[in-house]
C-alpha cells in the first residue's frame, strides 16, 4: 500500500512546495473543475457540483429560517440600466459582457449579461412595492453571473460563476442595517458550522466597499497559504438605488418615502476557500456536512474471500446508507491501496475497511480523513459510530482551521515587520490604521495588503498608525492580508 | 363573502370567454411571474419559483434514484460549436442570442448564450471519456437558457427560460435507446404522480424532432382549452454528436468506439401547464405535492374574540407545520372573503377557517379547492385529516384532468370531422396516418394541428391516412393536436 501511495500522491503537486500547482491539481484531479473552451470559464463535475448543491441546500435552508423566499431575474439587463447608478457603472462595466445581436437581428439596445442584479432587481421593485404594508421584501435568488476577468483561476475568479444574491427592501434605514448585519451573521454561522472554516467579519473601508453600497460588510478567511480570501459579502445599499429606480412606498404617516435597501452574496468560489483551508499533501478533506459521500466503503477481498466480504459491505452499506451519504468501492481493476489513495484524493470524511478478518470478528476499521486515525470498531454500533466521528472530523476540521488561523494573526505597531510578514510567510496582520485613504493606498502599493476588514466592535484607537506614524481619532484596529 | 367574491374575481378574465386573458391575469393576479424589462423575458416571483423549487426537488430526487448526478456546464459557448452539426444549427442559429463584446473589447469569436448544451457538454465529454470503463456516463444540469422568441407568453414562451438537461454516454446503441425510455418513463410518472398532470407518451415525427436527434420521444397533455402542451422530451441522439465531437472510447475489445448518447428536458413551461390544466374560473389550483403553501390558515375573529381564535390559529399552525407547508393569514386589514378569495386564485390546495364557534366546538373547517367541499374536522386529529385531505386533493385533480382528456380525445378517420373538431371544440385527434411528411405538413397547413406524437406501441395500421386516404404500410394511428 505505502508504495501505491506513494505512486499515486505523485500525481498532485506538493501543497508546501507549490501551492498555486496544489490547488491546480488537487481541483482538476478530483474532478471538482475543468476548463471550458470559452477563456475563463469552468464546467463544474459533479463531484464538484455535490459540494456546492449540499452548500447551497444548508445556506438556503438558513435563509428560509430567517424569513427570505426565492425568485428568479432575468440574465439580461437593459445596458442603459446599468448607467443609472454612478458608482455602481463605473464598479462593473469593465468587466462586463455584452449580448448585441439575437435572433439574426442586431438589438437597438445592447444587453448586459447580469454581473449582478441589483439594477434589474431595483426596476421590478419599483413596480411591485406601494405601501409600507408590502415591506419588507426578503427575496434571494441562485443564479449565474457572469464578469469578464482578464486573471482568471478555478472557482477562486472564472469569467462566469454560481452565486446567490439576495436583495431586500425596508421600511427603516435601522431595519435596513439591522438585516444587513443578520445576514452577515447567517453567513458566519454557515461558514464556520457548515463549512468548517473560522473568518473575521468587519466591515470593508470606502477603497474595498461594494460598487453602490452605504456599508459593505464581509466574512474573511484566511488560507493555508496565508492569503485571505472574501468569503461573502452583505451590503447596506441605503438608499442609492432605490432613488436610482424611483423605489418608493406610501408610509404609515402617508408620506411617499425611498425604501432602505440590502444586497448579499456568497459564490462557488466559497468551494476554492474549502480546497484551501482543509485540504493537505494527500488531497481535499471536505467537511462532513458538505460531502458529496461522507463515507466510503473500501473492501478488501483476497481470494477465495470476495463473495463474503463483498456481502458483508453491501450489508455495512444498507445500514449506513440511513445515516449517511455512503458509497462502495467494488472495483476489481483497481488495488485498496489505489482506492485509499483516490479517495483521500477526494476528500472524503471516512474510510471504512472491511476484509475477511473483520467479517470473523464483526468489526470494520474506520480512517479519518483529517488525522489519518483508524479505529476498529463493532459492527453493532455502527451507525452511531459513524455518526459521531462524522461530527468529529467536522470539528477536528474546524479545530485545525481555527489553530491555524489563531497561529498565522500578528498584531503588529511596527511597518518593517509589517512588510517582512507579508513578504515571508503572510497571515493576517491586525494593526493601527489612521483610517485615511492615502496610507490604506501605501500599504497595498508596497506590500499587496489591502484592509480585509475593519472589526465590528473596533473602536477609535489613539495608537499610532502603522503607516504614517500618525494618531488619528478616526483611526482602528484593523486586519491586513494579501487578498485572492 | 358572496359579494366579496364577486367583486374580487372579476379582477381576473372569464376563463371560458377568454382564455388567453384569463392565463396572463392568473400569471399576474396569482404573482406566479412578471414580465421582464426586456423583450420576451420574464421575472418569476417568489410564488411561482416556490412551485418551481418543489417540482425542481421531486423529478431532481427521480434523477438521483436513477443513477443521474447534476452538474454545470457554462452559459456561452464558442459560435464554432453550434456549427458543427448541420441539424442542429439549423434548428438553432435563428434563435440565438450572440455576445460579441466583453470586458470592453471585441471578441475573436462571438459565443452563443446556450439556448441547449450538447455542443458544449459533447466537447468535454470526449476529454473525460477514455475507456469502456468510463461509460455510462450520467449527467444532468440545471440551468438557464436562451431561444430568441418573436411570440412570447409567460412560462410557455420565453426568451430565456429555466429548465434541466440530461446529457448521458453510454457504450451500446441498445443502452442508448434504453435510456432515452426511462428518462420518458421519469417524466410520464413525475407528470402524473408530482404534477397531477395525464400525459399521452409517444415519439415525435421527423418533422417534430429535436434538431440533431435520431429519435425525440415527449409526453404530451392537454390543455383545458383543447390545446396540446409539449411537456417534456427524451431524444435518443444516436453518435450525431459522438461523430462531430469526436467522443470515442476503447471498448472491451481493445476498438476506438464512438459513445451512444441521449439527452432529455422539461423546462419552467410546466407551471404554464399546471395553471392550464388544474385552473379554473377561480383562478389557479396547485397541485399538493407542488404546492408552496398547502394548508391557509384563515382566522375568523370577531370582537371580542380576537385573542382566542388566533391563539387556537398559532396552535393548529404548530401542530400542522409538522405535517405540510402551511401558512397563516392573520392580517387585519383583509376581511375573511377577501382572503378566501385571494387564496383560491394562488390555488392554495386546503383552506382552513377557525372562527370562535370552532374554537368552542374543539373543530376546525377544512375546504378543498379543487371542489369547494368544505368538511368539519374535529381538532383531535387534524395532522391526519389533512394529510388525508391533500392526498384527496392530489387525486381528485388527476382524476378531473383526466376525464377531461379522456371526453376530448376523438378517434376519426374522416378529415372534415377532424377539421370541425380542430375549429371548434379542439383537443386531441387520434387518426390514422399514412406516414408521409406530405399529408402531415398539409394538415398542418390547412388546421393548424400538428401530430403530438406516434404512440410508442403504434403498429402500422392498413387504416386509409386521413388526409390522403390511401393506405400504406408505414402508417399509424397517431394523435394530432393543436399545440402551444
Amino acid at each position: 500500500m505505502a508504495e501505491n501511495s506513494q505512486e499515486f500522491v505523485q500525481h498532485i503537486a506538493s501543497k508546501s512546495e507549490n501551492f498555486s500547482q496544489w490547488y491546480l491539481d488537487v481541483v482538476l484531479r478530483a474532478e471538482l473543475a475543468d476548463y471550458a473552451p470559452v477563456r475563463g470559464c469552468m464546467v463544474i463535475r459533479p463531484y464538484g457540483y455535490g459540494i456546492w448543491e449540499n452548500l447551497k441546500g444548508l445556506l438556503d435552508k438558513r435563509f428560509k429560517a430567517t424569513g427570505h423566499k426565492n425568485a428568479y431575474f432575468p440574465l439580461f439587463i437593459p445596458g442603459s440600466f446599468l448607467e443609472k447608478e454612478a458608482e455602481h457603472v463605473e464598479g462593473f462595466a469593465p468587466e462586463v459582457a455584452w449580448v448585441t445581436r439575437a435572433g439574426n437581428e442586431d438589438l437597438a439596445e445592447p444587453l448586459v449579461v447580469r454581473p449582478t442584479s441589483e439594477t434589474i432587481i431595483g426596476h421590478m421593485y419599483a413596480k411591485w412595492i406601494k405601501s409600507w404594508r408590502d415591506l419588507p421584501v426578503l427575496i434571494n435568488q441562485w443564479a449565474n453571473v457572469v464578469r469578464w476577468e482578464k486573471t482568471t483561476r478555478l472557482f477562486l475568479r472564472t469569467s462566469e460563476f454560481l452565486w446567490q444574491e439576495g436583495h431586500t427592501c425596508h421600511r427603516t434605514k435601522e431595519e435596513a442595517e439591522e438585516e444587513a448585519l443578520k445576514m452577515l451573521e447567517v453567513y458566519r454561522r454557515f461558514l464556520t458550522e457548515d463549512l468548517a472554516i473560522p473568518v473575521l467579519t468587519g466591515k470593508k473601508t470606502e477603497r474595498e466597499k461594494f460598487a453602490g453600497a452605504v456599508t459593505t460588510y464581509c466574512v474573511e478567511a484566511l488560507m493555508t497559504d496565508g492569503r485571505a480570501l472574501q468569503a461573502g459579502t452583505s451590503h447596506d445599499l441605503g438608499q442609492n438605488f432605490a432613488k436610482v429606480f424611483d423605489i418608493t412606498f406610501l408610509d404609515k404617516d402617508n408620506q411617499l418615502k425611498y425604501v432602505w435597501q440590502t444586497s448579499w452574496g456568497v459564490s462557488t468560489r466559497l468551494i476554492g476557500g474549502i480546497i484551501m483551508v482543509h485540504g493537505d499533501e494527500r488531497g481535499l478533506a471536505v467537511p462532513p456536512r458538505v460531502a458529496p459521500t461522507q463515507v466510503i466503503i473500501v473492501p478488501i477481498m483476497p481470494p477465495p474471500h470476495e463473495e463474503t466480504v463483498l456481502a458483508a459491505a453491501r450489508d455495512v452499506f444498507e445500514r449506513l446508507d440511513k445515516v449517511s451519504r455512503v458509497e462502495i468501492d467494488a472495483r476489481e481493476e483497481f488495488s485498496p491501496g489505489w482506492k485509499f489513495n483516490e479517495w483521500e484524493l477526494k476528500g472524503v470524511p471516512i474510510r471504512l475497511e472491511i476484509g475477511p478478518r473483520d467479517v470473523k470478528a464483526g468489526k470494520v476499521v474506520l480512517v479519518r480523513r483529517d488525522t489519518g486515525e483508524k479505529i476498529s470498531v463493532p459492527m453493532d454500533n455502527l451507525e452511531s459510530a459513524v455518526t459521531d466521528l462524522l461530527n468529529s472530523v467536522q470539528e477536528g476540521l474546524y479545530a485545525r482551521a481555527k489553530q491555524f488561523m489563531d497561529e498565522n494573526t500578528h498584531t503588529l505597531v511596527d511597518y518593517e515587520e509589517f512588510k517582512a510578514v507579508m513578504e515571508n510567510k503572510r497571515g493576517l496582520i491586525y494593526a493601527p490604521w489612521c483610517g485615511s485613504d492615502e496610507c490604506e493606498a501605501a500599504i497595498k502599493e508596497e506590500t499587496a495588503a489591502t484592509i480585509r476588514c475593519i472589526p465590528l466592535d473596533a473602536k477609535p484607537s489613539d495608537e499610532k498608525c502603522i503607516y504614517c506614524g500618525k494618531s488619528s481619532t478616526s483611526g482602528y484596529w484593523v486586519y491586513f492580508a494579501k487578498a485572492y
